[in-house]
């Protein structure tokens, strides 16, 4: 199955009053770990003409986790549009529970004229790896 | 039409490296607005013997807004359950365009076990003054 | 006296897991209120040739506050260099009582080199207004 | 020397407008590593009867850190007393270059009382194995 995976180190700041990890904090880890794969193929979220505005964003929250426990996440892309993409994540607790089921909808856009644009070609075929087969 | 709005000043931290509000304070800001409601309506975050857990959130991004402006956001009830309740918000930026529409869903459970519990009558009330009519 | 004040409205994600304002937020409060200041007095965050980096901070913390309460708090210059400022700032709880006090530095550099650049004329009178006297 | 060391992962959300983690974000990673010691050595933050407050903390910004890079904590303990500590903490970028130099001083308190309290025998002997010599 392709899928991307990183462990995300929760902080102390994401626990809430009632002692879990809050709920938007959720949504904090799955755009670090979207984004990172972005970095790590292309994307120069610095300088970058093309940049990758989130238009919509969704979450299940299933079981509970809470700092200091590391969260397991896992990327998977369900739609590659022109210039949109639509990721599922998982998050899995450190007792390797399905935690939270998520979706969310980048896209790309011109720095400059905030237009939508096609995803550059390196970015789309590292996306393209990730596609699940049940489309 | 019964609404609950408040007024939220966005942070320097909000704004992400592409100068607008991050995608997850949005989520911030919701679950500020619903609690202050709450606790002004007899939540006690402290120490009541019943606590709100999100269990779904979603948010579609229309418009991108940016610290150092305000925020409006209008907080209603689309479904009122037993133990759970299901909000609608809108955030309208500075110039009064929508900017997001957003729906989170709470289950009260009871501070000990975890479990689900009826929503207080004080609770209850408060909450059925925001339903909407086109449930 | 010279001062600027602002009112900061917390939000559920301050509190942590203890019940009160994590201290982390507290500067989260201050570089708002400093931003906002200084964007009100010229500085442009998104284009402008000048930006402000914080080289030091500090605050002690004298008694808490708790989402959903409003903190004030009072912006002060303690020194005002060439291309650095000190400022200091006060927070008040929402029974009046001062609950910290803040240092923070920032210095301002030219946004493509990153090297250090006089504080442009309109922020230094704008900052100046907020020298206290007993320096 | 004695030192406790770990690994920070940056998030999207750290980095701000102008594409550095933000100065606020370093206390974060600070008060993270600091309690993830503290609960390794039994701290009980959920139900314990101490809780540690933080009363003062400071930061020295030397050079700029960004995600998605990680970066590197060392934690050591510079004053230990009865009911309270104060840390150091080093900050390294990914390129092993001190980035933030910081203090820190939780005193501890009773959690139903929040007066100070002493810190108890197995957390002193954790904190003490920190302790810089040079003190």
């Amino acid at each position: 199955m392709p899928v991307y995976k990183e462990t995300i180190a929760t902080r102390w700041a994401d626990n809430d009053i009632y002692g879990h990890v809050n709920n938007v904090a959720y949504y904090s880890f799955f755009d670090t770990v979207i984004n990172r794969y972005l970095i790590a193929n292309g994307l120069d979220i610095h300088q970058g003409q093309v940049v990758g505005f989130m238009v919509a964003s969704e979450c299940r929250y299933l079981a509970p986790v809470a700092y200091p426990d590391n969260v397991h996440i896992e990327l998977r892309v369900t739609k590659l549009g022109n210039s949109s993409v639509t990721y599922a994540l998982q998050l899995f607790n450190h007792e390797q529970e399905l935690a939270a089921e998520a979706s969310m909808t980048h896209v790309f856009v011109d720095r400059r004229t905030n237009k939508s644009t096609p995803i550059p070609q390196q970015l789309r075929e590292a996306l393209a790896k990730l596609r699940t087969t049940n489309e």
